[in-house]
Order: C-alpha cells, then structure tokens, then sequence
C-alpha cells in the first residue's frame, strides 16, 4: 500500500519509466544547451560589438546624452508593434485569435488593456481543446482518405497485397508533412521576400506551435489590412450583389469602392 | 466505394462532425476578432498618436531627418535583445532549448545564424516528442498518487463510499492547475517585480505554451546569468570539495570565488 509516486523499493516499472524520461529530458536540454551556445554566442558577442560601436557613433552625432538616449530607444522600442500597420483592427485581431488558439502565440501583438489580457486567458481556455479536437478530427478523415487512395492505388496498380501498412501510412505522412513545408516555404519566400531557407524554418517554427516571432508572415507596412481587404472584397461585392438585387430602387452610380 | 474524405451524400457522421467542428473553430475565431478589436484598437491608436508626438518632439530636439531617425531605429530595434545581457552563453541557452522542446517559444532569444536554425529544427523534431511523453508519462503518475491519495483520504475519514469517482479527480485536477497558476504568478510578481495580474497572465500564457514573449522571466539586466551561477553554485563549491578531498596535498588558502 505504498503511494505510486513516491520512489522505494516498491516503485513500478512506470515510475522508473517516468524518472528515465525526466533523465533524459534534463540531459537533452543539457546537450542543447552546450550546441546552442557554441553555435550562437560568437555571433551574440560580435553582433554586439558592431551594434556598440554604431551606437556610439550616433551618440557622438547627434549629441545625445545617456539618458536623452534612453528616452529615444524607449520610444523607439514601443513604436515597433505600431510599424507594421494597425494589429488590432479586426483582420489584425482574427490573425491573432488564430494564434491564440493554435498555441503559436508569435507575439508580433499581444493584448496591452487587462480587459484584452482577461479575454485572452478565457478564449484561450476555450479555443486551445476545441483546436486540438477539431484538428485531431481533420487528421482521422485525412488518415481515412489516404487509406482508401493508397489502397485503391495498390488495386489499380494490380499487385498482390492490397492491404496498407501502418509504414505505408508513416511514409505518405512524413512526405504530406515535407510537403507542406516545401510549399509553405516556396509561398512564404515568394510572397514576404524571404529567403527559402528563412522561409522553410519559419514554417517550420509555426508547423510545431513555437512561434518565436522573429519572422512573422503579413507584417510588413499594411499588408495584413491590404491582403485581408483583398481576400474579404469578393465577399463583400456579393453581399452588395444581394443588396442591390434585393433594393427596389438601384443607386444609379452603382457602388463606389469603400 | 465513395472516398471518405469527399463530402457527398454518402458523408458519414464522422465527416460531418470534422466540418462542424471546423466551421465552429471560424466562429469562434471570427467572434475573437470582433471582441480583441473592440477591447484593443483604441488603446492601439490612441497609444500611436502619443507615440508620434513624441517622436515628432524627439526629432525637432535632435534636428533628425527621416532617413537619420530609420538608422537610429534600426540600432535601438536590433540592439533590443542584448539589453538583457547575453542570451547564448549556457544558462541563456539551456532556457532557450527549454522554450523550443515545450514549444513556448517566446521568441526573446531566437538563433541568427543559419547552423543555430537548422540545428534548432533537428533539436526540435526530436525534443518535442519527448518532451511531450515525459509530461504524458508524468501526468499519469501524478494521477495516479491522486487517486491513493483520495481514496485513503476518504478511508481515514470513515466515508462509507471511498472509491474515486471521474469528478473528484476532475475537480482535483482544476484545484492542482489554478494552484499552480496562482503560485507561480506570486513567485513572477515577487522575483520580477510585476503585478499579480499581469504575472498570472504570465504564467497563463506560458501553460497554454502560448508564449507571447510580452512578458519573459530572467530578462532584467543579467538576471538569468546571475540567478543561474547563483544556482550552480552549491554545485560548484559540491565539485570543489570532492576534488579537495580526493587532492592529497590541499591548497592552503582554500578556494577562491570564481
Ligand atoms: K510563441
Ligand atoms: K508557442
């Protein structure tokens, strides 16, 4: 009648599967770590030096005192959400509720008013368990689909053994998988400039829920406003469509873009 | 023989819970949208008008012209994550990978160059399955010890029923979250000087492994290099000791602070 999670003598298999598991995260983060640092740092402490250098050079310029300084990179560091356009107009806010819910959380916006930040903890609560059960339920039906295209594929093919094997799945995932991120990578390189290395790893940051938000897609001077307008101007048109239709007396310029 | 991903008449119930789920995830992202907007955007634009004020006072104080002020800002944004002190010796790193394999992610430190990315993507893919297990496997033993618990909990208390049922381990569970929550954010708001709220948010926001970064422990000046020497060193002085003990000619200052 020992407690199951206190270690002894008596401890379970699955306790030692649990501590092993711990052991082996803690020596993973530890390894990370050393090769992160290695990696990293040079780069760190150089970039650093060149930055101190140039800003000493735009003190010396412009005459600034420390604390005059302070109060530019004060203001500086908060105009910085403001320079890619408006965040929080509502294609800014559907963007973010899509990060919200997704866990991505790149945090190019994040609520400032405590009403905003209070809302947030509530639909977050709400949206991360409907996320994960809508998109546990999109992957069955895509598992489903591709189990009957692979099996009708190995039908039409003529071969003996028609049955998939849980390999055949993992490969056609690995490769829907890779797939993606080729595509996503190709899209983003194309549409935000980037280059496809930078492109492929910020799919995959955003694929694996991290989300650093060193680079984030639609941020650049309005695009979101322009490429939401975009996208909504068609939905927009048929409404005015039905409008129209259903107004007994058409205005006589038609619609003028708003 | 109708593929079971095709939406058609013969879609079965499963398709068409996918689809609801789908379509309820856009509701509730669009009603989102329409609530952050509203609690957000006039913080947002009233928050950039003072801000361009006092850019506007920041320019004719200094006499900068437009392309001078880009350069400045150019500096100050890129200077930003060194303000922090360094975040790719180890302790920074160690925190980092930690970020990457719970996919939080804050994005306060983010690998510049190209080795630092790719090797963050392989750390990533292999981190995050595991990482994911060893809570999955944690998880399971700490249910386990709250189910013992409970039960003997309800024997010494000379209950008649002293079997667990599903809403006593829900409710303990709900009990074990918001405790966590509520002590996390008062050790935030303590050791980082925040207020509770804001520290609660912190911490909800790290959980859900949203990771905004608006908010990231161990970034005041040097703080994680000092808290984490300060940590290892009862380990160093642990090393030092052991090699004391085991030198048979012992320095007679002793040892000297690294
Ligand atoms: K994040
Ligand atoms: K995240």
């Amino acid at each position: 009648m020992r407690c199951a999670c206190a270690p002894g003598l008596g401890m379970k298999a699955q306790n030692i599967r649990t501590l092993a598991l711990i052991v082996s995260t803690l020596f993973y983060l530890l390894i990370g770590a050393a090769v992160f640092a290695a990696l990293e740092s040079e780069a760190e402490s150089s970039g650093k030096k060149v930055l101190e250098e140039k800003l000493q050079q735009l003190k010396d310029a412009y005459g600034f005192t420390d604390s005059d300084f302070s109060q530019v990179e004060k203001v500086v560091l908060r105009s910085e959400p403001h320079s890619a356009g408006r965040q929080w107009k509502f294609a800014g806010s559907f963007y973010f509720a899509i990060t919200v819910i997704t866990t991505i959380g790149y945090g190019h916006a994040a609520p400032c008013t405590d009403a905003g930040k209070v809302f947030c903890m509530f639909y977050a609560l709400l949206g991360i368990p409907l996320t994960l059960v809508m998109f546990q339920s999109l992957g069955e039906r895509i598992n489903t689909c591709v189990h009957v295209v692979l099996s009708r594929g190995k039908q039409s093919l003529g071969l003996l053994k028609t049955d998939v094997s849980m390999i055949n799945m993992v490969l056609v995932g690995l490769l829907l998988c890779s797939g993606t991120l080729c595509i996503g990578a190709a899209a983003f390189s194309h549409f935000e400039g980037w280059s496809f290395f930078n492109a492929y790893y910020y799919s995959f940051i955003t694929l694996t829920t991290i989300g650093f938000g060193d680079f984030v897609a639609l941020q650049k001077k309005d695009t979101l406003q322009r490429r939401m307008t975009a996208l909504s101007a068609p939905i927009r048109m048929r409404c005015k469509d039905i409008v129209t239709q259903s107004s007994s007396t058409p205005s006589p310029t038609g619609w003028t873009k708003s």
